[in-house]
């Protein structure tokens, strides 16, 4: 790599050799499927959830014997402006929180079998209040990013990037905003519960930053930089990695999708190896999975954040996959096909 | 219980004295679940899952240690017509793939440690073909509903009936036409897979029995006996045994709501303990859920039967339980509340 090459040119030609789906694994396991003791169709999304493994773990027989969420951690500068109910404190005790069991995140992960890593980003630099200048310089944003790709080490099977950082709806909404058009009310939600004072100055927080940033907001990467924030850098990085190294992605919810929809604006095809785990009331996240093309597999009204929503549905996951590893076949059981 | 009372009454009587929801223990839950390290509401659905258990298990602190689902089994004469796109001796060679471990359902239940039970009811004697007389007789359709009421034996705390009968989503979509105003179309849907024509004999063959039995249909138990099947009796017996032993109930999805519709023509709140598992695409029964007043956890365009949609949401509900119980409070971990 020539040394003179700026880190956001470096991210972009990882473009340049996203593998595809893989249409021979995808023809096996839609060959197992139809000979199994069920009607042609009748798991419905769970066998479209065992086609999704088998193509983009390019396995003719999909596993999930490392499942991960990826907690991203990370303090946001425009918490200064009052954008949330809770003080930036709770982020690094969230942290604590995780690392000693007791979070959401934890009982969920341990209910479905799924592993959870904790990735801190520095949370004692918060990024740079983005309604007054940019979030982040170029090197701190591409080297989150890049930091963010090693969620994937360790022989994982199945990734679900999570995030917790005080702030960083504000954030998230102000990225749709940029990417899809503003003005930021029609993103924004109360987070981890503002009132109707708090999401004002939200909104207008967010507004002005729209204005400040505007000639420069063409480019997804100048958006995280100016707009995002570490975690969402970090979430980045791990989806990316992910699809270089054959990982199916599950997206969790408002915060999380930010990440792929920045990656999705530079290439759309870039995130074709992501499900929706789950859509959030929180703000315009049924939009921003709409304008993805992603149909959330659950809808459970769930707000959190941590990867709860991802985490929930990689139970699903789990056990669509075992019905298509586990069931009999027409022949095997001796059951009648149609008549 | 005097000699010469009929088998129906002996059923409505159980209707008399069936337990309310515990104030006490919702409460409880409350309490508890506005101290857990999150903002309020944050787990939506999730929260709403956990009172609904400790409302109708009675217990400040909801249990799920025997989760089972109870398959009811059995045949159909109006299979005869030729409403299914498969045998009749395929409900007998289902059955002995549960056995095995080689349905989906066996799949399901291991994936999130649920236990499984079958209740075979008489497959070598189907019902009468309900398009020409009743399908069954008083004695018979009472029995099945009381020996149905077994399933909720050996201290089992959350319950989801399912079925298997070749034919029975015509006897299901029969039952919604009568309770709800047909015609027949209203409310099919291909079941295992019928063509056309198959469809339209279906339907032709509903709408001639709603002719037949038109007079008589005013009464649930006399819908139960003339239009029903012997699963659908028996799950009925499940669902109202487990209200009277405090054990919620997760719904499965077309053939199952039937017995819960049945229930719930009864008596409104006879079927207040249980929550929809999951919505199908097979005919009506989104609008069937609608006339419950259930709003389905999951959507994901199974139409299986098996109980394999509500075992699904037994995944779900475990992991609502799971952070309920595990998760610290903002005290125990030394977390900020709002600022």
């Amino acid at each position: 790599m020539p040394k003179d090459i700026r880190p956001f040119e470096e991210i972009r030609l990882l473009f340049a050799n996203l593998p595809a789906p893989c249409a021979k694994s995808l023809a096996a396991v839609r060959a197992r499927d139809a000979q199994l003791t069920k009607p042609p169709g009748a798991l419905g999304r769970l066998e479209e959830i065992v086609e999704w493994l088998a193509a983009w773990q390019g396995k003719a027989e999909p596993t999930i014997d490392g499942p991960l969420v990826a907690v991203f951690a990370a303090n946001h500068g425009v918490v200064a402006k009052g954008v949330s109910a809770f003080p930036p404190s709770v982020t690094q005790q969230m942290l604590d929180n995780f690392t000693a069991g007791g979070a959401a995140i934890n009982q969920i992960c341990k209910s479905f079998g799924v592993g959870l890593k904790v990735f801190e980003l520095a949370l004692e630099h918060p990024t740079g209040d983005f309604s007054e200048g940019p979030a982040m310089e170029e090197n701190a944003a591409a080297a989150t990013l890049a930091y963010g790709m090693e969620a994937i080490d360790g022989g994982i099977d199945l990734l679900a990037p999570g995030e917790m950082g005080i702030g960083n709806t504000t954030s998230a909404a102000a990225i749709y905003a940029a990417l899809y058009g503003g003005p930021a009310s029609k993103w924004t939600g109360r987070g981890t519960g503002v009132d109707d004072e708090g999401l004002a100055r939200k909104n207008a927080v967010i507004d002005s930053a729209l204005a400040l940033h505007g000639p420069h907001l063409s480019d997804p990467l100048e958006i995280l930089r100016r707009l995002g924030g570490r975690e969402i850098a970090g979430m980045m990085g791990a989806i990316l990695a992910a699809r270089l190294n054959r990982i199916p992605v599950v997206l969790d919810g408002f915060v999380a999708c930010s990440a792929a929809a920045l990656l999705h604006a530079m290439d759309e095809n870039a995130i074709a190896h992501c499900i929706a785990g789950h859509v959030s009331p929180e703000g315009g996240h049924r939009e921003v999975l709409r304008r993805l093309g992603k149909k959330p597999l659950l809808d459970l009204d769930m707000r959190l954040g941590e990867g709860s929503g991802a985490a929930m549905a990689i139970g699903v996951v789990k056990g669509a996959l075992a019905c298509h590893r586990g069931m009999a076949t027409f022949e095997s059981a001796g059951v009648s096909g149609k008549s």
